[in-house]
């Protein structure tokens, strides 16, 4: 039984550092490297790629939304057409530090706003799973479970892989609760740990209005951002692996 | 006897539109792709490419400092080892594009301030070139005749291409007369053609002060941002044709 | 009878050149200057308020979203207190070019999306118009006739003018008919003209429906970027003098 | 006796935290604040002004070059003419926020290249200092000890101040030992007030050769990144104050 432990990274820019993207590498098994538009810069993202070949970890791309300024939360009126170049552009330049180092990219996963639109409009998820077919038919996308992203990449021979979140909340049906919702994140590591295994072992988790929900999941998200994030990474790690589940990239995975 | 005939291209961005690409493009061989820091934006560089494939022009990258206001004509004291990333960042962008129209990245020519600091700056130069190289070892570095740029990219083994101007007058040196000069700038087109045929005919210019100099040009920079400059163009490649010179893309000529 | 005509200007950024300013400038009475977010740039704007201030048209500011790629005409998921503290800096970064030529900056007109989505939803409208009052009570709000933008600035005590477009059909309810539709754009110049001075002396318009629309306006919309739209703005000038109606900048119009 | 205590602050960007400027606040008299080109957002300077405001600070303008990827760090061969519109643009921007908040703008300090450029370079100097009094001659421009800077302004009326460095060795000709040079950064805290210390009453510093230096300063640049640099702007302020030394803005002191 294997598990992907997904962590977006190189997310710092220019003089400001964001995250302790070497202290959770050696934890996870695939990383999102930002690609300029939300976050990253070159330097950053030839920095991340070298590290994440040093520990072995599988990397992909974490396209956003051209918004520096609102680190690519914010929705942007771009059309299909607009979003499917600027996928192109990013996982394109985060290839060429993957070339030089030797890896191959391994997935992609759509950041902030575009992956939470994309997760319910199937045009713009369409444009995404069209833009990285077009770059090269054999890498994964990543996408919210039970979401348009995965039908999408499903419709055109794309694979992908499901990602469910450790410490968030689903609704009934399948969908994450919306933060700031009570109860929308988790906090207690047992709990989350907990669900975790229930979902990759039982494909269920129970839902925040009492509902039995199924789930199939490739992969889980998890942060790197506080000292705290990390010993919780290091921790569901282990914990996993006591449970007989083997934390891999979605290269040893099957995925969709 | 072959020469290939290069322009910028795909300097367009979002609303605003640079250039007469659709009408200088089937005038040309090789096309120098702008990448999104001094020009360009993912849906020009797309359509740009796609233009491209039509016409059977080979692409190129044209990658800029980043710095849009300035068009990457200001110099910017960016270390070698930023450039470096920058390089690979713009480079992997384009070829995403390349990837997806199926034509593979003959090329790379570094834009403005970058093209002529690194023509006479070789740890600058020594950056691009393995910037270059790491990604891809057989694209080609087209750099300005007799520059540092060439001479670090034959140091690695990487490919390259040398550059003359139709239009611009030559320093004893091989060096271009800087703009401004008097005289630095050629406008009768007679002359310009005549120049040009020496240069891949007899290798040979004659200096603004007199001197002859010794060139061996494999590219021949045109332009296309006027309607004049497009007809000049137009007049080259038949002015070349006439005299037994066949205008090739690089990959059809030897380089260096 | 005195209207307002007032043109979007200062559009160029760096090397891209938008829109005939010089031209149109003589036959406007009040300038929209774009500030470095949409579009515009510091030297860009430098140069057209002196433009305006040389042909006596009253200074204004075109704030846009931070969106230079999209031309600012792409909404985006920014909070009301976002766009506040945006619209505070694009007009304050206009006040210095304002100060430095000895004009008084005369109003503000939010830019393409920013516009669009402020006519309709009254928190943002309300950001807008909050802003400028704490940078200056005393500055005009030019909002779309009958919109959200206006009905904030008067709950606030914000001066406010009324803008209508020559070259737009109208909804029965005062809203402009969405571009792409049929009918949408009025191509004659004769109608236009007739249009404008309807409103301007009846304070009414035709629907595309057929109904009658009351409107008040205190500015009318017009282009600049070809030579038939400069064409078209002296011949509207041209006719209402004619007609008696005297183009006036909204300083020296009464305005609510 | 008085002396300026001032600080780079507002350095924050959208997601990305720079600075601990909510702690160094109280313990200085003026800040530098950044103005969204090489460090700062609108909603950041917004803030930023609102905090001085509470805790009495007076407010100042940080421009720097558009370079955001290099933190203004890098120097760009922007012209002075670009360089004096950049200058008003960004002032202007934050006049906004401290018309809005009620405060004036007290004084400019440029940021970083354009800093260490303009300290020498007589012509960038001018440009800069022709921008900030075309926007509002009384405010004051805070340069390097010794510097272009100071002289610039001078030559136009400009009130200037004069800023020394509490941890930083002088040359014998006043100029600062680059960072990289053995020596150039002191780090004990007891050394750093007692050249201070001195630098105030005696108006003078002993170079890292041995001579001794005339300054006059009228201002003290302290840093707030760490807690560490915190804890030493509260020692120097109390080492300054028992030593009859009084912290105050360079609205309360006799400026150039």
């Amino acid at each position: 039984m294997r598990i992907d432990l997904n962590s977006d990274l190189g997310e710092s820019f220019g003089a400001y550092t964001m995250g302790l993207d070497s202290q959770v590498i050696p934890h996870i098994t695939s990383a999102n490297v930002a690609c300029g538009y939300h976050a990253g810069d070159p330097v950053v993202m030839e920095a991340t790629v070298q590290m994440c070949k040093q520990h072995g970890v599988a990397v992909g791309a974490h396209p956003g939304y051209p918004d520096l300024m609102g680190f690519g939360r914010r929705n942007m009126g771009a059309s299909p057409a607009e979003v499917k170049s600027y996928i192109k552009y990013q996982i394109g330049a985060l290839m060429a530090f993957c070339q030089s180092a030797g890896v191959k990219l391994q997935h992609v996963k759509p950041h902030g706003a575009l992956y939470n639109t994309a997760a319910k409009d199937y045009k713009l998820a369409a444009a995404i799973a069209q833009a990285i077919y077009e770059v090269d038919p054999s890498i994964i996308l990543l996408g919210l479970s039970g979401s348009q992203s995965l039908v999408a990449a499903k419709d055109i021979g794309l694979p992908c892989a499901s990602e469910v979140f450790a410490d968030r909340a689903y609704n009934a049906d399948g969908s994450l609760v919306a933060r700031g919702t009570p109860g929308a994140v988790i906090h207690d590591v047992d709990e989350c740990v907990a669900r975790i295994i229930r979902m990759v072992k039982e494909h269920k988790v129970t839902a925040i209005t009492g509902e039995e929900v199924s789930l199939s999941p490739q992969s889980i998200c998890v942060h790197g951002d506080t000292p705290q994030a990390v010993a919780f990474v290091k921790n569901i790690k282990e914990k996993l692996m006591e449970n007989g589940i083997t934390p891999s990239n979605l290269g040893e995975i099957t995925v969709g």
